[in-house]
């Protein structure tokens, strides 16, 4: 796969597949007298479309009737007078691949297929899947599936939904995409139920054979009635596409939250199962959802909340970007947990001004302590004028940026037991006047939530969420949205043009001075780096770039070169760099005596500074990625690497630095001089650069070490390893 | 505080508190006319007691009656013919303390005072709580609360509780204590309601002014009625008793699962707002729980959910103490997102064996791939066999220990439509025979638990969680109970007999070479140190103990050595260590003319090993704990230190040490041999023994480093600062 450039994608249309005009079914029969659970799943997608009111025409496909539920039915799909934009395949796998033929050839030209048993169930399944992928790649035929449940355009009235759906869909700008098919209705009805939060659409793409997560969200990043778009993914087929419909979203406002699964090596096994998907590596996806702004979300519930929070229009129009929450609450327990979900989830939770304390301690007499989060205890529950007063006091409180009340909603007991219901009244009223987002949060995940509770909290833009570790990721997850777009938008970084493709180098490894001679042409400094082939050579070589040097054996079949008594170092004087060359020949032709060798490199040894390791190695999904992290045990023991996927800017490189867990050491510990950061940035564009300009041919680069040098003094790699194709 | 004895510790009897046979209610009114919301506390205190059918004597305490709500009352606690064993308080703050000594001067053993305005709110509060915890200190006298509900004795059909008490209260084996009187019945609701798990005694115990965590943990440890003991604590008042009673429920094998707030900063200060509580250091308490075999929760989900389970017997029955986990899913999506969730909580899931797979290609014809987790796919849904054959299949597998199924039992949709009715009676059969526990969850959480499908489950001894992220936690915490209860009965590990307390040392800090030598009193190896007070004397000292050696500046003023010159390494010769003599005193006397000189210590060089540090320090609530790390950037960036609560036996020490990140280490990375880690481990139990020697008397040990030596050679301390008062 090359290394994508974002600004040629040419994008196909989806309006046949996701807002077709007609529709015809293939698997909807006579028989009447099945119970719901078994209706033919052909009946079911004319009854989802008939209770939904779809507009459009929709004919049958069945060659033992003429008529099915009311629909013209017709032999085939070649025999349909007018070509319709979109065939629905509710029939065994074996038949679908011949039907999506006849459709593509009778004019169709998009389909759901229902159906698994493709790519998911080994070889018979995958060659099934490839001719679908075929009419996909080389007719443009679009499909959504198989092994999905299909689309539901809501505002469209167009539901090619295998699910029955349940009456009192709630239509909303929240566009679901989902691999799964049985979690795509889970989450809406969570959503719609649980949240009360209206869909737009929901896509089950199953193995997006024939139209691809990236093609959807492009598909829903420009349809008019989709605000947020949510998606738990399995895997990308276009993740090189992938970026690219971030920018567009983020450029339209449009929070694109992903529920990524497969991270860990069993679940990846499962994804592979499950929809031929690869999964990826989780600290790729990390890196790429960073740069896109997409909203990573790591479980079912946080999808939920942050789908719910990012739609809810006046909680978002009066969000200011900051992290400093009050929390209003009647249970002093609760204060604790937040705050340690707080702190968790990395929000502040700021002293009350003095302003307000003084205002509260008038307008609450004879009440505890002022402090956030505010405790109303039980003086709240007892006399009713103390709740509005405390609520309106952090609305008005001018250290924080987001009011949450912790609110239960959802208790399960009788409603004249419960709080939530005496409350809500009061936080509409706030609601209303208020110019600072106010949410609420259960301190319990789980049990019904009171509709009368929910409903008209929503409407006056305060967006209800469970958990207190939800409701703190939510607003954590926003804020980060938030900074991404500001910093976008702030962003003066002028983007240097694309390098030029490079020219072809020879395959298998680069020679020492070959390899720093291309780091060179990218900016990456290196030590000064001589191929000497005596003795002599080596000497003078050492003598013309200043003492101490270092002399490391140079041979395409030597990777290790210290395992093989290869290298010398700190030489510091002439002698002492021939005795180590004829010293390194000898060991090196006694330990690896069939290796070609090509003579001995002379290299000035390197300042002191910080050792690092940065290189680009080739992920299965998003090709060429570079990594950087810091030698020693913190790469050894914590796996304390960074990612980042070209093309970066020297502003992308920091922050991939700042996420190091070994950041710090940069800033200079332990008596240390701070480091060249900015060198080191350098350095990383530099790289990700030569990753752009080598692509297809580059296989994978290692500076290790990359020596960091005090602030002012620039980085240098000592060691490389460059391999190419 | 003194380092705590486990053996001697005296509980009081809670039985007047927690099972009175007569009650006195003190805020009850003639007054009936009031909303539910607006009823005296008192009032509904005599209502609740009613209602649930208390079989004791109930009198109210009010001048102006001779009778309320059909109980006699009379003008004052001294006047009440019999004395009653517990005092219900519904009263303002103010006159709490004057009733209280009123009550135990008429012979009342124990009150519950629900009243805010105590230690919670400042001086006037805390003078107010101090004369009730002396009452309790001075007289014995038992005291839930102030700022609480109270108890509520299910099975004695006791409820001295605040709160309304909805209907349909389910008795059962989980008693539930709370600091939070809110959080107290929000938990209480959410395990009768949406797990059907029933309760033994809910106490909301608020400032622990006259009985503490530990003692309603004690009570309810020798219940019979409870099997296990759920928690959400701030603070602890008796921590030097904790581990004694989480020994005690041990030995019970009655769980006792906490979830403790307060652990960040803001937390910790609303801990301190809410209930007068020090929260305390939280890898201190994830120390004493861990050593405690206490559940450690982190989420009120989480521990809903562990008191589901730990309670749910025949599950716990089946149970094998693995961590090997088969799933059955009808949504591949979710197969994905519980193995991403089984990784981070640490727990497998397992290949299937081949015999299962080749049963299941013969059972369930035509099926896709044979993996766990188990994909049932839409065939399971389309035919009813399909289900309970791969439910079978993996209770019969022999790599699974625990078998988890995917159920939506609080899906919002109507029933018809609902997948979880048509599946759980499947389950009940399989659970019927089966010798392996099953449980279910749900993959989101959240929504009304469907009764049809939880109690038939509940009863069939499957217990339902949801959400894929507190299900594996769950089991983790399940493996991780088994695994120390497991490990507790196997330990033939010899308890050495606690060290007498030592001889009164000096205040302020220990001379190097005393230092030293107390190590030495406890096995803990020191390189060779000699004090010398001239050049001479140090060139003498090394020869003896042989080069190279060190010098180091020795005043009780003077802590960072090398800062003040006062440091001299790998002196090779007599003529070096002189030299260095005079230089360090020179330099000394330059930079810390001031500080008194006791002369210069001459130390062996050790030789090299792994720098690690170890020490104690003093903890607000556990006393003196030992911490161990390693040394440089792990304990400097990770904070990489393990914490262990003195007696610390090898095996404990060895278990701190596998905790620490960097442990891998101590096998030897790069090259390097393996430690000795034996010997670091007899270096804890020597320091952990110093502890509790020195006990009040120690302030502080810190040796850093201390080098540990290649596996065989020991280790050895070169550097220690102890502090003492």
């Amino acid at each position: 796969m090359s290394t994508h450039r974002l600004d040629s994608i040419v994008w196909r249309d989806l309006s046949p597949l996701m807002n077709p005009s007609s529709v015809a079914v293939v698997g909807a029969s006579q028989r009447a007298d099945a119970l719901p659970n078994r209706e033919p799943r052909g009946n079911r997608v004319i009854r989802n479309l008939r209770n939904f009111g779809y507009p459009g025409r929709i004919v049958a496909i069945n060659p033992k009737y003429t008529e099915v539920m009311d629909c013209p039915c017709y032999p085939d799909i070649g025999t349909i007078p007018d070509p319709v934009d979109c065939v629905v395949l509710a029939v065994p796998n074996r038949h679908v691949p011949d039907l999506l033929e006849s459709a593509a050839a009778a004019g169709t030209r998009a389909a759901v297929v229902f159906s698994a048993g493709f790519a998911e169930i080994g070889a018979e399944g995958k060659a099934r899947q490839a001719r679908l992928e075929a009419l996909s790649r080389e007719r443009g035929f679009l499909i959504c599936g198989p092994n999905c449940y299909g689309v539901l355009n809501v505002f469209g009235k167009a539901p090619l939904f295998a699910s029955a759906i349940p009456a009192g869909f709630l239509a909303g700008p929240v566009a679901l995409v989902s691999q799964s098919g049985g979690l795509s209705t889970t989450i809406a009805n969570a959503l719609m139920l649980n949240r009360h939060v209206g869909l737009s659409y929901i896509v089950s793409c199953g193995n997006q054979s024939g139209a691809t997560f990236e093609e959807y969200f492009n598909y829903l990043v420009e349809d008019e009635n989709t605000r947020v778009i949510a998606a738990f993914v399995e895997g990308f087929k276009q993740p090189e596409k992938l970026l690219a419909v971030a920018r567009k979203a983020a450029d339209r406002n449009k929070p694109l939250i992903i529920l990524k699964g497969g991270r860990s090596d069993v679940s990846k096994r499962a994804a592979a199962t499950h929809s031929g998907s690869l999964a990826g590596a989780a600290e790729v996806f990390d890196a790429a959802f960073r740069q896109g702004g997409i909203v990573a979300v790591r479980s079912l519930n946080e999808l939920i909340d942050a789908a719910s929070v990012f739609s809810c229009d006046s909680f978002m129009k009066h969000y200011n970007g900051g992290r400093r929450i009050g929390v209003l609450s009647g249970s002093g327990g609760e204060c604790t947990l937040v705050s340690d979900a707080a702190a968790n989830a990395g929000l502040e939770v700021p002293e009350l001004t003095e302003t307000t304390k003084t205002q509260l301690q008038e307008s609450v007499a004879d009440f505890g302590n002022m402090n956030n989060p505010l405790d109303g205890t039980g003086a709240m529950y007892d006399d009713e004028k103390i709740f509005p007063r405390l609520l309106q006091a952090l609305v008005d409180d001018t250290n924080i940026d987001v009011v949450t009340i912790n609110l239960e909603a959802n208790d399960p007991r009788p409603k004249e037991l419960k709080s939530g219901n005496r409350f809500s009244v009061a936080i509409e009223t706030a609601a209303a006047s208020s110019k600072k987002p106010i949410a609420c949060f259960s301190s319990i995940v789980g049990g019904p939530v009171d509709p009368e509770i929910l409903l008209p909290l929503r409407k006056a833009g305060v967006p209800l969420m469970e958990g207190a570790e939800c409701a703190t990721a939510t607003i954590r997850n926003l804020a980060e949205y938030y900074e991404f777009q500001t910093n976008r938008q702030a962003s003066t970084e002028k983007h240097n043009a694309a390098p030029a493709p490079h020219a072809k180098l020879p395959s298998g490894i680069l020679p020492a001075q070959a390899a720093f001679r291309l780091f060179e042409e990218f900016g990456i400094p290196a030590v000064p780096t001589v191929l000497a082939h005596n003795a002599d050579e080596a000497a003078a070589s050492a003598e013309r770039m200043a003492f101490p040097v270092a002399l490391k054996i140079e041979s395409a079949e030597i990777t290790h070169k210290s395992d093989v008594g290869g290298v010398a170092l700190k030489l510091a004087n002439p002698s002492e760099v021939r005795a180590a060359y004829d010293k390194i020949l000898t060991e090196v032709g006694r330990r690896a005596p069939a290796a070609k060798i090509e003579g001995v490199i002379v290299q000035r040894m390197a300042s002191e500074g910080i050792e690092m390791i940065l290189g680009i190695k080739r992920d299965s999904l998003f090709g060429l990625v570079v990594l950087c992290g810091f030698g020693g045990i913190l790469v050894e023991l914590l796996k304390d690497v960074a990612v980042g996927i070209p093309p970066l800017s020297p502003t992308r490189a920091r922050d991939m630095l700042a996420r190091l867990r070994g950041f710090p050491l940069l800033a200079g510990v332990r008596g240390r001089p701070p480091a060249d950061v900015d060198a080191l940035c350098n350095a990383i564009v530099g790289v990700s650069r030569l990753a752009v300009s080598l692509g297809d041919q580059l296989l994978g680069v290692d500076i290790n070490p990359l020596i960091v040098l005090p602030k002012g003094q620039g980085v240098v790699a000592v060691d490389a390893l460059v391999e190419l194709q």
